[in-house]
């Protein structure tokens, strides 16, 4: 397959991460400022099929490019993907456990697709909207990760070592659930067309702890929500 | 899925990439000497589908256990995996060449399902069959890279912040492609059910770089193949 590898505004290019969910969402429309950006998107056997829809909605409502990988992981080790296990309400345990929700290596997963079709395009880096503040404890979302990992893109892609390298970004890291949502309510991100809830219902559970977590946010940032009764 | 975190020979459990190639059949059998396996296979979208039955057929004969990832990289990226690049015959390039066979950060994403399936079944280690001596100069095949991806691991998942922690062994890295031959030959590696052509043809093309290194690398061991003649 064949992509330009410059454009027509003269812009840096990079690929965004996208879940369907407001976190990534924010993200995407601040890489959108300064980058011309295409997303990647998941179809990893998670429960949350709805998301998928919604990321590709929110996709093509901002006007990026985007491309779909499906990835298959017969172990699961997740109560996102294990059918068998069920997805939690929101944690009563301390806060340095981590929950059943996990996915084991998900994120290092994720961003190694990311680094793949970064170097096969052409872009200088690689948006994810991780953010250690008001989270489940998941490793695989602090900032010394992300650091550690870039180590390994430096030494382990043709880039990092031929060339102007690949670089993780990750804007909203430091950033308290509330600020997301006030971010991406003054750069017009469609909130509506966002899915946070790791349940697949006809409309978010409410119980869950990315919805209690969302929930709270919209909440502290006083914007109300507007809720779509939809499934896209 | 529910999978034994510890079995009946008390062996500590590992993770090993299998590619259908003779280096990952070698770091199978080093592998089962000291940990009870697991085999883990990709189905990527390469061209050399043959690798795959291959793998298969290693793991049955080893009597090792296996999963099959399976994985779409929509942008490629690679004459491996794209149907309008062709795959080179072995590269008249320099040693500093990266020829179009590398697939950016395959061996990332393969690591990182294999850290991914490790974490999931209390496995201790993801052993990978990479070595930096006769090889295509891939920068994910080089040792400085594994080494900055345990980092990575390390900070990135339950096992490494919680746990005994998950470690990536590759056993050949240093080794030269016919001590490969010698060694698996010892060990009684079946090489007749390992598959290296780039192509997929009835046989191994034996043009390709590949193609080429294991010629070599039995002719300078001393060790006659035996070629099979059918597809597994």
């Amino acid at each position: 397959m064949l992509y330009a590898s410059t454009n027509s505004m003269n812009m840096k290019n990079a690929i965004v991460l996208l879940s369907g969910g407001m976190d990534s969402a924010v993200t995407l429309y601040l890489a959108k400022k300064e980058y011309m950006c295409r997303a990647l998107i998941f179809d990893y056997g998670q429960k949350a099929k709805t998301e998928i829809g919604y990321a590709k909605k929110l996709a093509e409502t901002a006007g990026v490019p985007y491309e779909i990988s499906n990835i298959t992981m017969p172990w699961k080790g997740s109560s996102l993907l294990d059918s068998a296990v069920s997805v939690p309400d929101a944690s009563s345990g301390g806060q340095d456990d981590i929950p059943n929700t996990y996915v084991p290596a998900r994120n290092m997963i994720f961003l190694s697709f990311g680094v793949s079709f970064a170097e096969a395009t052409g872009a200088e880096a690689v948006f994810i909207g991780a953010h250690q503040m008001d989270f489940s404890n998941y490793p695989d979302c602090r900032d010394v990760f992300f650091k550690a990992l870039q180590g390994a893109i430096d030494k382990g892609t043709r880039e990092g070592i031929l060339g102007k390298g690949i670089k993780i970004v990750t804007p909203i890291i430091d950033k308290r659930k509330e600020e997301i949502v006030r971010i991406g309510s003054k750069l017009g991100v469609p909130f509506e067309h966002t899915w946070s809830c790791y349940r697949d219902g006809a409309a978010p559970c409410g119980k869950c702890e990315s919805c209690l977590f969302r929930m709270n946010a919209f909440e502290k940032a006083g914007i109300k929500e507007q809720v779509l009764s939809i499934k896209l």
